[in-house]
């Protein structure tokens, strides 16, 4: 469990340094700049919770964030966007990631934790801004859309990547994120593929 | 007025975004990263509160701000934090400055303004966790006080530059700012020194 609220609470506190940043450095204007910064702080605002359980339970935050910092910090280097489309596909789909991991979670442990998620899939309309941007942008120059599409593909094979990398490293969080009673490789990929299963969806969405 | 909220809105965004990378590439421990970014969330909040003003006032944001993103982000680059008691005291007298700025404003104009004020002057208190660790990092090496009292100055010789610039291209907002019925470079000169005391007050407290 606290494996779980650190793992979560680091991915939160890195993807809202990384998407502040690249709000800054990428977006075409100060009012696109203050739409991705607004999504970043809602991911503050979810480290601030995270953090807060791990304490109610007794756990060092820092503690409970440090195995994992590696494999996050890892991803985030592998994919820095080179432009404002990637950045904004980079924070919906690093976003859907995160939700999908929230309800796996959901699904199986205790209840402080549900309550937690219940609000912070409460932001998951949020993004939708990133969805009317992309598909605006595809409207207006279709060719990007086999590089973005591409774009996306890497993201979400890094984050198995390295999700793969800490799931063998962290075997109990991996257990406790797949069905009841099974703990083999064959049940985390079938996690894999529920996660892979809700990317292509996010895709359908942005038009890719 | 609309010149006014621009300058501290784009002020409090462009804090937002230097503080949470300081924070993230400079904080010795995650529990420092959290302590940094925590007070870069804050500003942003602040500038969403300068956003929506703007916008109640039926004026653009984008276009309030954008005659000030040189200077301010002039004043960021000059002033890039080489370590983590360059970025803690940057971020103190940064926002030092800033509720100066609020409270000379607020001396001056409208109650819509001044009920912002208050919110964003309710936040003062959260700086204070700087003062603790930068008095704590001198005690430990009384060595490096001179060079961070060094580098204090030279945050507010290089903000005296830039708002020196501003107020030369601004100077109805220069106007606003400064005793009613003044407009002379006399009287902008006279703000700038109780900033300056302002600032020196600050630096006593840090222990510099």
């Amino acid at each position: 469990m606290v494996d779980l609220l650190g793992v979560l609470a680091y991915a939160e506190l890195s993807a809202f340094a990384r998407m502040t940043e690249d709000a800054t450095s990428l977006a075409p204007s100060l009012a696109d700049r203050a739409a991705l910064s607004e999504l970043a702080v809602a991911e503050y605002g979810h480290f601030r919770l995270l953090r807060d359980q791990l304490t109610e339970l007794g756990a060092d935050p820092e503690r409970a964030m440090a195995p994992f910092v590696d494999a996050l910090d890892a991803w985030h280097t592998q994919t820095a966007p080179g432009d404002w489309l990637q950045a904004l596909v980079k924070a919906y789909v690093g976003e859907g990631i995160a939700f999908d991991f929230y309800r796996e979670a959901a699904r199986r442990i205790d209840p402080p934790i549900a309550k937690l998620v219940d609000v912070v899939l409460a932001d998951e309309g949020r993004s939708e801004f990133v969805v009317e941007r992309v598909r605006a942008a595809l409207e207006a120059d279709p060719v990007a859309t086999g590089r973005l599409a591409l774009w996306a593909r890497r993201l979400v094979g890094e984050a198995l990547s390295q999700g793969q990398r800490v799931a063998a490293a962290r075997p109990e969080l991996a257990r406790m994120l797949v069905e009841a009673g099974a703990d083999d490789q064959a049940e985390i990929s079938r996690m894999f593929a529920r996660l892979t299963e809700a990317h292509g969806k996010r895709m359908t969405a942005l038009g890719l």
